[in-house]
């Protein structure tokens, strides 16, 4: 990445699956075509959204080079490496670096929590060892290790840290992270939860990291520009379709509930698989008949 | 193991290392006999006190294989393989059975939460793909997921599994184990947090995975024995010992205090070095301090 | 009381009501003899399950007045005189004082959370200001405070305090709590949730304060006794039973389940009326359908 | 009230004492002139800085009698009445009628926690009973009642409810009740935390009820009008001071330090007595010095 700042909408893209440790590459690369035609301004590969936790090392490397062969440098490409174990970060970096990826985004290790001082030493020793800048990547409800303002203002420090992804859907922290990272002109708050994209650029953000983009991606283009342009009544209608999008994401039993809904969504469109990687299971037909009924209000409304 | 019913006390051995990649090999022996020495009735491999998440994959096979040629035999072996990609977890559990383990270690996949049918459906799975038995693993504060009871109903009637280790601290949720297991007389139920083997016992279980046990495996199997001989006045005694050695756990700023503090407590004690594995550092001046004090005060006692 | 050591079951009564202010004098009269037949060693006035926060101070009054004479010092009669304001609490006691009961019982005030040495200076006060002896009762889930250790320390110095009541269901502390509390001879540690009675004597707790007891009463005094008898086989069938009267403490939606379930049951057995006081309504046809159906479940079974 | 909106900051105001049960009267008229000299824009009596649970029921009456007499409608005046006796929040309620008072304030009864329609039609049921206007009290820490948003829908539906004050701290949730009642225009709402003054109202709020303004009115009374006119540069200025404010919230041990902490600061200004209600006691000496520094160091700063 040229250290331009980022902005805009960032899609955390799911991994289309045949099974459990094999790549539906067709899916991944109608899906990668429809986001960019959708006119998203990023790509975020192997986040929480891409199930990358429950990929085999070996498919977290194919996912990095097939996707960054589809997408050609036509927008910047973020790779996720969060692990338990550092030295497996670090070897997924490389293989981000190698095959063109712009930056890596990086979770606490999310087995043992990590508090304070201690996760600032982490984040400060990878950030010196990686061969990409670094995004923070906030999301306590996987990682159980919530950021305080401290982690902020060290990423401020660091020239190699170039944004903020805040998953908490805490807006009084991400209002405070806006504002304590306003001096570094390059640095980016970007926001995970979609229902929160308006009121968070509201509150200084630059844009969405949101699941729902994978879906329908111009829905959130359009929402990030509406907020741009502070048009209430133009937001008011897309914050309604964004809502009853995320309906889908509860309707899955038994857990990933945001992965599973957009990805048999994903199905019902005809862009790539359901089949999610394990532990998880495809859904039940009650569950499908759900999803196929709130994507089909959906896109009668429009 | 030949399915004779896991009892007694299995420590979760530490992981020495030299640093965050290279196994301390001379501490990883002196551990081992010290701990075969104390009269422990096995041996449990990377489970969270032998910080497993936080080792590449390189090391954890290398921390199997050495420590089976050492054990040798003389216990059973058990070795955690909990993970959050599936195949990752079954690559692991053919090295443990290649190098003559007895059992596996399974908590749930640690990212994100699995719950109900699903978490059924991925342990059913995987007991069936697994070249060794199985071992269930409760451990709520790390992997966010709180088995319920239907999960001890559904391990009863699996003869791939043969124990629960439950490290939720919740005295109801174990002794309600306890209960639902008592049918299968080859079933173990081992309780995780060393302050509680003594009521645990007394409800009914068969043994602990206690930390406790790298440093002090005599005290852990004592209190093992006076609880089967229902020694009132023994129990008590022990149980304060037990208690003064948990001041460790809580000495460590930052993060995974009972591991750290057990490191530190055996480097104090001449068996092996300190070192804790990424993200984790080792402990400050003022820590160090209070471990040696807390050490020195039960060495004293003794 | 004569100061000699509370044991055995305790039901906490529920209040039965006509309407919002007005007790069901009759109900009340059937509900206390039934429960004295039953053989319970002793009455629990204005509890959580009698609604006690929920009842004007003008009908507070009442109940302790017409069921300390309905007693006529049959059973010890223990008061709940937990409020926010201390003044109130008093006022209360001497109520309680003036009618004949033997001892009232303090939750912390459950508005403004309380913790460490606050909590205990807040209890000292009391104690010493109190024409009655005091229960300490730990209620975790509706007053946000969680005892420690040392709460239960300072009550085994105070002679003014004859017991704990704990409904906090952590057996953890329930049982360090048994064996603080030991050296006084005096002194006894009572377990509030019903399906924790058997594990909680286990671990050294000398009876229950039972919701359960309101209804069947026979059931929890044969508990208690089946408990001291260590007849294992007669514990499991009464556990089954009493497990199974759990289930209608999850049936009302909106809240106080259990409340609402017993008295709602106490009507289908012809006690006294269903009434609850406000906040909550009666149950829905629903809920009452479902009540009816594990009622006559287990009267089926006797 | 005449019903126009209510906007801007609302002290809650705390109730000095010269002892648990006796009101500072002088410390009363001293404060409330010095609020309405700052320029609030209404007055709250008897919410929780208000520490009204902890105070006696003729101590509450006198409260609302004697500020009522002082401000002689030079402000509207707001009374909480929240309570878990029914009859009690009634009484209190034409207390606060025939004393003047324009509206009262109810979050929902506190000790057994109340959800979903159970809430609403506790709710229906005193707004229709009540002789003054309902203000919506969110208060989820102390309530452990979490309002979902149908309780906003079904106030907007309701004309005898005429705010909501949401001290939850979640933006999310009051982003979304100022969307759901921007349809009435005559209904408002305010956000309890005060240092969420600021992005609270550039999401749609009308105003603060922070408990700051006790000490500093006119520094959030400055704060509401910068957002108003949108000056950045004056916002900022304003936050820091406010977040130095909030630093003496969390010097007392033992539990509720918003109320102590003020408290303590108002007797340093000369303006009323510390002395808290219990079961709360007097600050130490060291929160006191904390206190003292804190309050010096933002005085030096003006």
């Amino acid at each position: 990445m040229e250290r331009k700042k980022l902005r805009g909408i960032v899609p955390p893209m799911v991994t289309p699956l045949k099974d459990g440790d094999t790549l539906d590459g067709d899916g991944l690369e109608k899906l990668l075509e429809r986001m960019i035609a959708g006119g998203v301004h990023g790509m975020f590969l192997l986040g929480s959204t891409g199930e990358a936790p429950s990929l085999s090392y070996r498919l977290r490397r194919e996912v990095i080079e097939t996707s960054c062969r589809i997408i050609r440098g036509r927008l910047p490409v973020l790779v996720g490496i969060s692990d338990t174990a550092f030295d497996e970060s670090l070897a997924l970096a490389q293989v981000a670096a190698d095959a063109g990826a712009d930056a890596v985004v990086v979770a606490p290790p999310f087995y043992f929590p990590i508090q304070g001082q201690e996760l600032i030493r982490y984040y400060r020793k990878l950030a010196k060892a990686l061969p990409l800048p670094m995004i923070l990547y906030h999301m306590p409800d996987l990682t159980k290790v919530k950021f305080d303002l401290d982690v902020v203002r060290f990423a401020v420090d660091m020239p190699e840290i170039l944004a903020l992804k805040d998953s908490s859907g805490d807006l009084d922290f991400f209002w405070r992270a806006c504002h304590i990272t306003q001096p570094r002109e390059d640095f980016s708050v970007l926001v995970g939860p979609e229902h929160l994209l308006a009121p968070a650029m509201r509150l200084g953000g630059d844009g969405g990291v949101n699941g729902g983009a994978n879906l329908f991606p111009e829905l959130f283009v359009q929402m990030y520009h509406a907020v741009l342009a502070g048009d209430i009544s133009r937001i008011d209608i897309l914050q309604t379709k964004i809502d009853q999008l995320g309906e889908i994401y509860h309707v899955a039993r038994g857990g990933m509930g945001v992965c599973r809904g957009i990805k048999y969504a994903l199905q019902c469109l005809g862009i790539c698989r359901e089949m999610p990687a394990e532990p998880f299971g495809v859904l039940d037909e009650e569950e499908r008949r759900e999803i196929e009924r709130i994507i089909t209000h959906i896109k009668n409304n429009e």
